[in-house]
């Protein structure tokens, strides 16, 4: 499973034995993670093909009569999570719960509706991995470095909830302690709304003529990249954070019926002056974004033309480290029929000037630079 | 102004002198490109001040008495294209006058309405650059490689237009023939709505609360990166092409509609599959933009920890290059807090084993893969 990144995992914390149930992406990536700190996993699934192929990648073993489980990890779809740690909570009276459903809120409610015995439940969200799919997939470093947010609630008590942290930091992710609601509100506004934004947008692109497709640039290509996820995951985590998703879109929308307004008559006085608000609000909006180790950093983004052949890349960067100038972020953009691309890599400001001169002296190309 | 891209500018195909108004980054690049051929050109603009900064820069010479230039080309904001053009085609009757704004309907009208003789007129719009500002940011090489609509219209011959496909070609793009209207369309579907849909919900995280940004990934931020445009530019070309734009927006509100209804009611029979059809038109929209090459091919991504010191993607990339592995794209991710990035690395399908294989033997930690 790879080498493992130094630092990560000094101290295992974790006593087990885990019992981890659902052996996609998620399941199967917590037990490769667990069984490379040397913590007994048990592995369960409804599909028993499942399971044996998780098995067989090294994420577990299979359920045996008298586990003891001291902690227990529910990774199922969102509808199941509910039923699933019902069960668990009663089959292991003494094992802690856990699920890591990308909502909440619902689930606990469902499990409080049901009177099952939440000072034993605390549900979490790992914020990782959740576009890709299957125990194939699964990786033992899948949460290395990713916040894994641990939704706490009044009913269990901090040393309860002990085990969840410990898994949390053996896997090398960063715990990060919210409410249900919290959660489920800031997964609304950055991950759900988002989601169905960029659906939207990218279903227009259905109807559009071929040429106007290709008068496309990198912008349309990120605001619609994640439209290509999962329709079935995304109308299970959708309707399970109905409520706040809904918040989030009504008041985009009332946003959006003044852009349509003024745009329906743009030499109406306020027209322009509506739009410049939109677009302003926007500007605000996406500054606060936590940018690289947590800072709002700006940085200077220079366009690099790099030949589509193996290496070119290698020899950009290995360049740029010699000169010792470290990158920030890199973009990749390819022109519709040219046998070339262009590398946008951002540098820290101070850099630009040396950036750009190192690199024509080494016969690299610049089409382009901006603050 | 760094070296050339071998093989673009093999034979320069125009003949000067070319005029151009306007000195902002579009200006001043199309003057270095220019420039850079030994073309003569003329810079105009109706700031002194700007005008001598991109002749510092050599984007071209003073305009002098007797200037007879057999192109001219106005660089100048959207709203008072029109105006300049006017001007031109009066001020030198024996050149052929294009433009660079980014909608072509509005100019040409107007021109009409004015009485100019479109017979000399034929607009045209670079699709390169439009976020960037100011001739410090020009770049002989901006225009290269990418796509170049050439708008024409009736009133004007396939003669008469010649020298504007010389320059597109001169300057390295790729010229592409649309009626106005057709290009109007095109960037309104392609461009100008996903700048409002950018904008729009970016707004939305300006009123989040900062735990929620916290857990922001890689698709918010992707779906708002051009949410920090510049609002007077904005303002201009989404009031100039308002009513291609105000189409596409009001069928997303639909879509819009229809999935908050659903959201409001989740239960309600219909709800779940209203949002599912919404994100599989997503899927299928998304699907439709070019992709490399101007070809749709799915990548499998590798993702790679990289620590965050100079040279590590370099030596990442160099080893691609040994290893014969192409390239196809790249993103960088930062997790809020550690002192590593992850690289997702986009390559062919057929390479995932051989890339995995090579990487983790080489001491690389693979953090996850997909399809």
């Amino acid at each position: 499973m790879s080498s493992t990144h130094e630092g990560a995992h000094e101290h295992k914390r974790l006593v087990g034995p885990v019992r981890i149930v659902g052996s996609g992406l998620l399941g199967a990536s917590i037990g490769l993670g667990l069984r490379q700190q040397g913590v007994e996993v048990i592995l369960d699934d409804a599909s028993p093909s499942a399971r044996r192929l998780a098995i067989d990648y090294g994420a577990g073993r299979a359920p045996a009569d008298g586990d003891e489980p001291t902690l227990i990890v529910v990774c199922v779809p969102p509808d199941v999570t509910a039923d699933i740690v019902v069960r668990e909570l009663a089959d292991y009276p003494n094992a802690l719960v856990t699920d890591v459903a990308s909502v909440k809120v619902e689930p606990l409610r469902e499990l409080e509706r049901r009177g099952a015995d939440v000072s034993r439940y605390i549900g979490s969200h790992p914020m990782a991995g959740r576009e890709r799919g299957g125990p194939i997939s699964a990786r033992a470093d899948l949460f290395v470095g990713r916040p894994w947010v641990i939704a706490g609630h009044d009913a269990i008590s901090y040393r309860a909830a002990a085990a969840l942290e410990d898994l949390v930091l053996d896997l090398g992710a960063t715990p990060i302690e919210m409410t249900p609601e919290e959660h489920d509100r800031g997964v609304a506004v950055v991950s759900h709304a988002p989601q169905v934004v960029a659906s939207l947008m990218a279903a227009r692109l259905g109807d559009a003529p071929d040429a106007s497709l290709g008068l496309a640039g990198q912008g349309v290509r990120d605001v619609t990249r994640i439209a290509a996820s999962d329709a079935g995951l995304w109308v299970q985590i959708l309707g399970a954070n109905a409520g706040h998703v809904e918040t989030v879109l009504r008041a985009l929308r009332d946003d959006l019926d003044g852009v349509i307004s003024a745009l329906s008559a743009p030499s109406d006085p306020g027209s322009l002056r509506a739009i410049a608000e939109t677009i302003g609000r926007g500007n605000t909006g996406v500054a606060r974004l936590p940018g690289k180790h947590g800072q709002s950093t700006v940085f200077t983004r220079v366009v690099v033309m790099v030949d589509d052949t193996p290496g070119q890349l290698g020899r950009l960067f290995t360049e740029m480290g010699e000169a010792g100038i470290n990158l920030e972020d890199l973009r990749l953009e390819h022109s519709p029929g040219a046998q070339f691309g262009l590398a946008e890599v951002s540098v820290v400001p101070e850099h630009e000037e040396r950036l750009i001169d190192e690199l024509v002296r080494r016969g690299w190309t610049i089409a382009g630079a901006q603050a």
